[in-house]
């Protein structure tokens, strides 16, 4: 019997696409550049049938990828051609909320914006949260370690997953559903998984740390002239914003570009760097004197040009707007959006250099960048016109070898997937790709799991 | 040549300790369970060191137990008969300090009270406090992934490390001392290492995030009548003050044993549970109406039965000083004491449950419960007269019994080690197991490193 006979008959033929039946939704993720519709797919409704799919394919050497909500920006969800995908739609669904020990027991499958509104009913925050929200799954933003717009306050994903459950390769269930803080019993098995991109377990169930719902937020807009500010702004706030959840900042090209393109108008001229605080608070008088206070003394210590405190939910949502830069994206089509880290103290030079580099070999692009400061995150956006294959690939090898310089990470939030795979040894030695080997090899031996991905081949 | 004879020709006889010149203090962990002078103890004073030593080993097939502070508690430093302990003592020092991104790089056996002085001088704090720290080493408490009493603001060890470097069982330097909050390129294997007390690499470096040095501390000694009680209390704590540092709470015998044992007295009468409470603070007087709002609402609540709130230093110490019931250890010697976590909402439940099964066995035992209720965190402090080693075997038997049952784990924070080894399965699956063997298999394939520490054997 053919692999796909074999799972016909043991899962059901509703569980198995092939053919016509599958939908172009599954030929790639949101970095569009999935080429190749798989052979089948699966759509498990039970962590057995995930079980038991997983069994017949190790057993047939059969090549699986696992697909969430397919999101992801680093192809990692991908199939290659013959390449079987395994979906986790239909593997949804909150399965417990503690209140008391405030965790949340989820179906890998489970959209994070269904996780979060189930946790505000009884008062949580899921302190996870990206703009993906509505499509990406609790299993995607684990298999990715997904940061988002709350990792300054909350962490990473990481940070915030008590346990879960993966099916391995050979089909073996590990249920490693973990509801404490302190578990110090063995190897952290849950932390192998988080991040790994689906090449070496497929995710099923998670228990997520939940978080007070915070009931009021406090944002202001700055000014400043000079990255030394920005991160003596940066200690300043961490110092004495108990509460702070976003330090966001923007270089002079980007914040000019999206407010003219917003036709939003804040500052008398746009300064050097603009930066969006933002602080949780419990909503008293108390917490929005301080906030003040805090802005008045950067103010006196020559750290801010000028600041503007939203008076509102729109004038904050103003801000933000600025901040997404969702027209950028429209106006630019074809821009590239690179996403990676420098240590804090650095990233101002590293613009610096990253700009220059770029212009000389491409003296019309537009560079400019914005990012996640507090969490040593950088976002490049360059365009340039009419981009061909080849100019994306040297924009990248440009961009990650000054990373490589600075000691940095040439994904910050969003993976290697395929994307990256041959930019790896950038950011991480060949001893650790070696051990990177090592484990999978342990975990998936016959090499089933999202081969391809990841961990570039051996030379 | 005897490993002993390579070992000193390639790292020199004063890095080599042998017979008569292995002191006492090799011995044993805090513990005191240890019965063997290592054959010999190396003291290595270089990454590079540490890295030929495990090439001799390794080829010889020599077991190594790496050994830091010795101050660990489950035994996992204890050398077996013939091991060669490998002592990081001579590996100290602080490389960096990092003020812009708040990051610190020490080498690995430095004390952690020497790592947390020069952070202070620079206004930061190390997230990472227990009453060892004075012994304790960074690698130390990396490697059993230490816990403490700031767990409830900075998480556990593993949440306050970015990067590590540590020697493989082949000597390989594996480097991954990245500073950055965000990075996602491959597996992390950084949190393979934590908590892997010594099985799978010995830890040579470490960078650790730091945080602002909190001014001022608001301190709080609660009666409570009820654990409902206790959780709602944690459950509002949470929500309102953004800088919850500890919330520790002792059940009624542990708390009148030891206030007695120090002649305090602070309420009328003992209630059935009291709670510390802290808040780090800025220091102005709006925190301390905000910490006052919150105690007197909780009041009105009927959540608190009386509340004291420390107007000095030395107050908030004499709260602590039962807490920690230095005295309870030598009134009662033998004392033993149980940590485990159970999840938050059953930790009532589980206490009446615990005493009521080690009194069945030993009617006349004096068992009290206090613990870190908000990271699910309950120390069990048992005595019986005149124990024997059965007793305390059965003691511990009965215990994690009721921990299994209760889908507890058996080490909240001390880790697992020799003493607890053949327990681990009430908290792991045999396929978890099964997969800790895998890769314990894959990084160490002649199984050098600590051997019979954490992992039982196959059955
Ligand atoms: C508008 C937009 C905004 C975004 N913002 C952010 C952001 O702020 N921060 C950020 O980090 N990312 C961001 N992303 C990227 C993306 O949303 C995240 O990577 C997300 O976590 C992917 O989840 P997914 O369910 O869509 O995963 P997919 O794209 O389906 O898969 C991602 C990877 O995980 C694997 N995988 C998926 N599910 C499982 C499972 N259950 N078990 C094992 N492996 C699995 C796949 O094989 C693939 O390698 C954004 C994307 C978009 C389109
Ligand atoms: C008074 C007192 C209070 C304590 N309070 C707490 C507490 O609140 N919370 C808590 O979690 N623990 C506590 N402990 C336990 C202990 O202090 C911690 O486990 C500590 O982290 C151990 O550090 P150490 O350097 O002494 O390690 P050791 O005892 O020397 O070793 C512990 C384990 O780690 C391994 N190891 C040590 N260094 C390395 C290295 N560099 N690389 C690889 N493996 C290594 C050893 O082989 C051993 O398995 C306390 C102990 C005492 C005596």
């Amino acid at each position: 019997m053919t692999v796909i006979e074999d799972l016909i008959a043991a899962l059901g033929a509703d569980k198995v696409l092939t053919g016509e039946s599958i939908g172009e939704r599954y030929r790639s993720d949101a970095s569009m550049t999935g080429r190749f519709l798989p052979l089948a797919v699966l759509r498990p409704s039970s962590v057995e049938d995930v079980s038991i799919a997983l069994k017949i394919c190790d057993r047939h050497r059969q090549p699986v990828v696992p697909q969430g909500g397919l999101t992801g920006l680093a192809g990692g969800a991908n199939a290659r051609s013959g390449d079987i995908a395994l979906s986790l739609e239909h593997l949804s669904g909150i399965e417990q909320i503690d209140t008391a020990a405030a965790t949340m027991t989820v179906l890998a499958g489970t959209p994070l914006e269904v996780a979060q509104r189930a946790a505000e009913e009884r008062g949580f925050l899921v302190p996870i949260d990206l703009g993906a929200r509505g499509s990406c799954q609790i299993g995607g933003n684990l298999a990715t370690n997904a940061g988002g717009i709350r990792v300054i306050r909350h962490g990473v994903t990481r940070d915030n997953v008590l346990g879960l459950e993966a099916v391995l390769a050979d089909g073996t269930v590990l249920s490693s559903l973990n509801r404490m803080t302190k578990n110090n019993t063995g190897y952290d098995l849950r932390q192998l998984f988080i991040g790994s991109e689906g090449t070496l377990g497929i995710i099923t169930r998670v228990v997520l740390r939940l978080r007070p719902l915070p009931t009021a937020r406090l944002t202001a807009l700055c000014a400043l002239e000079t990255y030394g500010d920005v991160v003596s702004l940066l200690n300043s706030a961490q110092r004495d914003l108990p509460g702070l959840s976003a330090f966001e900042a923007m270089w002079e090209s980007y914040f000019r570009f999206n407010a003219e393109a917003l036709k939003l108008a804040f500052f008398d001229r746009t300064p050097p760097f603009t930066v969006i605080i933002e602080e949780d608070v419990a909503g008293s008088d108390v917490d929005r004197e301080r906030f003040e206070a805090f802005l008045g003394k950067a103010f006196e210590d020559g750290l801010l040009a000028d600041a503007l405190i939203a008076q509102s939910e729109k004038e904050a949502r103003a801000f933000w707007s600025v901040r997404e830069g969702h027209l950028m994206d429209q106006l630019l089509p074809g821009l590239v959006n690179l996403d990676v880290s420098v240590p804090i103290g650095q990233l101002g030079d590293f613009a610096v250099d990253c700009e220059t580099a770029l212009r000389t070999r491409f003296p019309a692009a537009h560079v400019s960048f914005f990012g996640h400061v507090g969490d040593s995150n950088l976002h490049v956006a360059v365009w340039i016109d009419a981009a061909g294959e080849h100019d994306l690939h040297e924009i990248d090898a440009i961009a990650y070898a000054l990373v490589r310089q600075y000691q940095g990470s040439i994904s910050a939030e969003h993976g290697i997937g395929t994307l990256k795979r041959d930019f790896l040894d950038h950011s991480r030695s060949e001893a650790e790709i070696n051990v990177m080997r090592r484990i999978k090899a342990a975990l998936d031996p016959n090499a089933i799991l999202n081969p391809a991905k990841v961990i570039p081949p051996e030379a």
